[in-house]
């Protein structure tokens, strides 16, 4: 088995090593095994015990699990792992996928929407689905009831990839296992936690950060203020993808989240041609560069001890944005990102949305 | 009875003398009487036959006749001609009003859509109105079936304005005879065509552009593509003022025109908040200036023969914008204005929407 396969992963299933460490680990050591290496001493650095890499016999028991059902692994920056989503901040650093890879190389558009819609939205999202297979543009959705799985059935000729929030090989909700399994041969699947793993509630807000990153834009059909569709619109729009929504009533609660999103700026939908007028014309599939957090794909080099006293100075139980903590403390941006690794790999210092942190 | 105000109505109710030109003439010779002396010789000049102006006896009687129905004369630019419809391109040079003027001092907003409005945006657009009422807002539509109705009782006890397309005595649609009662006595009637005019086909945009005028903004609920709402909210546009407009499903052919509004950039509206926040708060009712025509407000001059030459040579049958008879002339403003009011005295010129004119 490939060592550097095997390393990478264990480096990913280590708890406390999330995407944004996986990739300045890597960034900083050059390959995984190096990365595995350097972690005790920068933990001790960091003022705390080093994390339990994942053990060699695990990972490989996940690979060839993965195998066995005749799905792989994607890492981020390597191979097939798909470049918009790679894009987006936070993205998975492993990803496991089943079927159709060809269907990455395809214009994508993600469509969401609400578990108990009307009849009338479900068969709109069909209809809309199967429209967008027709001028060649892959849809993907979470396999959930209502919307999502109208997306998949409306696309599943034509191209549609699912995302679960547990392991591939979990069928969730049960009653979709059939369709779990058909996107699983004809289409794409796709999952970032490991086999086996039962989806819990945390794991369906990234389970909607990797279809808003796959996708060049978001359609949400029916949703309610405050539901999980909006999530998807918010991740759609941090990664600078078009945000799209189909109007309803105002008397209809189940639009309100839908008219809510236009009214802050989304692209009211009413056909597949206004998706296509909204993602733009083939071949110029130009994605709006996200904002980034600064300092954030800065490779990390060596800090001084009155550095890492500096910078952990500036923190706290508070989540601060790590580019403040740049400007405050006048050091360079690699240098408070390697204390900042430091502090993470010794479990002092957790990574939030936004590119910010806060102390343990 | 005042000879100045026979005379102002003895112009508009001239045939070949719009707003338009009204106001230029009133410009230029100051008084209205010094303008109908001034006529012949301007129309001669223009090189054919001066219009007949509207003789004495006639126009008293209008006088006489608008009086017995407790009603008014409101002239543009003087007393209590509402001030924002006065701002609008193209707004009648007098109205015929009935009821409560003090309506005219608060904010208006107005409320459109389909006559055919299905039973629940009838009802949602009569609450609009009302909320609209209880924050102080007064609300003014077209009396017609449908939403116009359900706007004005929704707000004829806080404040309606009707605007009516024929005379102010006619009653249409003949089931809104006794709304446009109530509306005389309690609220504010308003009518541009002279008492007894039947409405034709012609003066609903007339009146579309009344309404659009008087109002802050223009909220649309229920309209079909290339329905007359659409032709109020183009209005609205034109003049500056806030377009809205209340979404619906794709899949209802009655929200199509509103969903298409949206998509162009009218605000989406669900609620009364929705609408106070798009006009803006109580004092800041600044309305964003229109675009005028070039040119429009100066008041004409003397042109020599080889002026005038110049510009009939720039005219033809298709309407030219005047500010590029102005450019392409190399002409003051002043002259340009001058020859072309003569042309169209003498009744070979025609004024078209946006600030065009072409000959006859």
């Amino acid at each position: 088995m490939d060592r550097d396969f095997v390393a990478r992963l264990r480096l990913i299933r280590t708890a406390g090593i999330g995407p944004v460490t996986y990739r300045q680990l890597l960034a900083r050591f050059g390959s995984p095994e190096a990365a595995i290496e350097a972690i005790p001493d920068l933990a001790r650095r960091g003022g705390g015990a080093a994390p339990k890499i994942a053990d060699i016999p695990s990972v490989t028991r996940e690979i060839e699990q993965v195998e066995r059902m005749g799905a792989r692994h994607l890492f981020t920056g390597r191979g097939l792992y798909p470049a918009l989503l790679d894009a987006a901040e936070g993205a998975p650093a492993v990803l496991i996928v089943r079927g159709n890879l060809g269907l990455l190389e395809k214009r994508v558009v993600a469509m969401v929407g609400a578990r108990n819609a009307s009849a009338a939205a479900v068969r709109f999202a069909r209809q809309l689905a199967a429209e967008l297979g027709r001028v060649g543009i892959v849809v993907a959705s979470g396999l959930a009831r209502g919307i999502d799985t109208a997306a998949h059935n409306g696309s599943i000729e034509s191209g549609t990839i699912g995302v679960v929030a547990g392991g591939i090989d979990i069928f969730y909700p049960p009653e979709n296992e059939m369709l779990q399994r058909e996107i699983g041969e004809r289409g794409l699947l796709i999952a970032e936690q490991p086999p086996g793993t039962e989806p819990r509630a945390r794991h369906f807000p990234y389970r909607n950060r990797i279809i808003a990153g796959l996708a060049l834009g978001t359609v949400v059909v029916e949703a309610a203020p405050k539901s999980g569709s909006l999530i998807s619109a918010r991740y759609a729009a941090d990664f600078g993808r078009e945000v799209m929504a189909v109007p309803g009533s105002p008397l209809d609660p189940r639009a309100q989240g839908c008219n809510l999103l236009i009214r802050e700026g989304a692209t009211l939908i009413q056909s597949a041609a206004d998706i296509l007028e909204a993602i733009g014309p083939i071949g110029a599939g130009v994605v709006r560069q996200p904002m980034r957090p600064f300092g954030a794909d800065v490779p990390p080099s060596d800090a001084s001890d009155s550095e890492r006293q500096a910078v952990s100075a500036l923190l706290g139980p508070v989540a601060v944005p790590v580019d403040e903590i740049i400007r405050q403390s006048g050091l360079s941006a690699a240098v408070v990102q390697t204390v900042l690794l430091e502090l993470e790999l010794a479990g002092r210092l957790e990574r939030q949305a936004g590119g910010r942190v806060s102390l343990v």
